[in-house]
């Protein structure tokens, strides 16, 4: 097994990002033994972090560190923007994960554009950049060489993207699914009894929603995800506005409870059709017939029910994702990006 | 898009071969447009037409028409080995797909090997390979340069081996589902109200049962694709014997649907778990509770329920497969091996 060695720099060091460092230092010997894969970190950037870069290498708890403390504390504040911290950190492989701009895609598409320009693989957990640039950045990172990979964007690293690159030559007619957490914890929290607002409470407790949920509640995550998988599998150019939209903000708690109790109950559910001229796609809650696998998917977890010409339904269940699923996506993303 | 040509071979031609052939034809064009790939076909053996090669390309129509006629039938029986037919066809590509000795794997390993040997990539449907010689034929396919490949053995060709080459370092705990058809479709009919026999010749008469159906009654298949996921996914080596194994020929159709009736009904489920040694694995009826989603795998459909650490459940469903499901395994098994 010939060894490859790697520099990876992440954008944005919340969650996700950090996630992903602990979890590469983790799997460092499986990396290696198994894949041929070694890498150092050496660069990381975010808003309160600035432009943090080393060539040699950077220790990710000495940077998260505050205050800043030790032999890495030079390194802070080294690089002025996106290109010239690429350039420090000699970057072969970009993690893009700063917080989305639904409307623009900004700055995630910037970043990634200058990372594929420096000659570095990007991976994105972001959604942004395939519903503004995916043709755009495709064909820059085939032009370059270079990988532009998305596995996190949906289903938390569930390899989705990557099961597609497994089925040449097959003809995805539709799909439909949940791909959105915190409405589908929402909606189980009000069948067990919760006003929507206690159950959105908790649903932020647990890490599931944001403070600001109503990027979630209205739809628009599971709009964007609905938009991504046309976008990349069908291979059609979707705007967001072509895709109907209505979230769960106006379902009543006792109207949610009553659908279960009836064994129909409501779901957010995002749905995609091929006709002739494109796609038909919406994101809104349906009641599900008791039959339906999607009936049981309850809480966090997520399902894709794709129809393709060979095979009929095939669906995908990812049940309770642990704490590391998103940031594996990219982990697995990595090894995909650099693996011969 | 850089254009490749190769030279396939068919090893068998029933069912599956014959289907994989009209599927290759039928997509030529995306084959070359999207994945770069070409292909004439220049062998097809089998016991009934002979070693048949022609290294300038056959027609298979022609070939399998009975009697024999027109300009390639100088090629019948030019050959009287697995080995002189790879040569004289230029062999690039081999597709096994002979009948299946559960007990040794023969002939279909000694094919393999052949083909492998001679350069070829070997890309199988059958399932007695993995379980008798996986270690050597991985092993010499890696030495050789060549793929050895083998989707359609289990699930009719859903990419179940190759989404696990799209999780590296994961770690999967274990996994349960049912695999069988024939049982699966003989239990839905019992519940349905008729008898094992009727139930048995229904399936027959559909196409999904064999003449000899003792190999899914008794629970042969299952154990063998268990044995196959266990040595390929977990890289644990067992033996067929050291599945525990139980039919489904003593279940009395009044206990099939009384059992349905409850709603738990009887599923032959293919069980293992990793242990601190190896594996413990299992395929017998259970009655499942109406939580599960194996309570509605129904009929020809299939399930696959895998427990990783980084996804605690991550579950594949294929409902009701198309007639050219396991062929597909095949054509995406060579674009896989010959695409860069």
């Amino acid at each position: 097994l010939k060894l490859s060695s790697h520099n990876l720099c992440f954008l944005g060091y919340g969650n996700v990002n950090r996630s992903l460092a602990e979890l590469l230092l983790d799997r460092e010997q499986e990396l290696r033994e198994r894949h041929g894969t070694s890498f150092r970190i050496t660069g990381i950037a975010s808003r309160s972090l600035g432009w943090i870069a080393n060539a040699e290498g950077l220790d990710p708890g000495e940077v998260a560190a505050q205050p800043p403390s030790g032999a890495n504390s030079q390194d802070r504040h080294s690089q002025s923007d996106v290109r010239s911290w690429l350039a420090a950190a000699k970057c072969d492989v970009l993690f893009e994960a700063t917080s989305l701009n639904v409307e623009s895609g900004r700055p995630a598409v910037d970043h990634i554009r200058a990372a594929l320009e420096h000659g570095a693989h990007a991976i994105t957990a972001n959604k942004g950049p395939i519903v503004h640039a995916y043709r755009e950045l495709r064909d820059l990172a085939a032009a370059r060489g270079r990988k532009f990979l998305f596995e996190s964007t949906v289903m938390d690293g569930v390899p989705i993207f990557s099961l597609f690159d497994q089925l040449p030559a097959i003809r995805l007619q539709g799909f439909h699914g949940i791909l959105n957490s915190t409405t589908n914890v929402i909606l189980s929290e009000m069948e067990d009894g919760l006003s929507f607002e206690e159950a959105l409470r908790k649903a932020q407790a647990l890490g599931i929603a944001e403070t600001d949920a109503s990027h979630d509640i209205d739809g628009w995550d599971a709009a964007v995800k609905t938009a991504a998988l046309i976008t990349v599998l069908m291979d059609v150019s979707v705007k967001l506005e072509e895709i109907g939209r209505e979230g769960i903000r106006n379902l009543s708690a006792a109207a949610v409870r009553a659908a279960r109790k009836e064994g129909r109950p409501y779901k957010l559910v995002c749905r995609a059709t091929k006709t002739e001229n494109g796609v038909e796609a919406s994101v809104r809650p349906e009641r599900i017939s008791a039959m339906d696998p999607m009936a049981r998917i309850t809480g966090s977890s997520s399902y894709i029910y794709f129809e393709t010409d060979i095979f009929p339904g095939l669906a995908i269940t990812e049940e309770t994702p642990g704490l590391y699923a998103t940031a594996y996506g990219m982990l697995a993303d990595f090894v995909r990006a650099v693996w011969e």
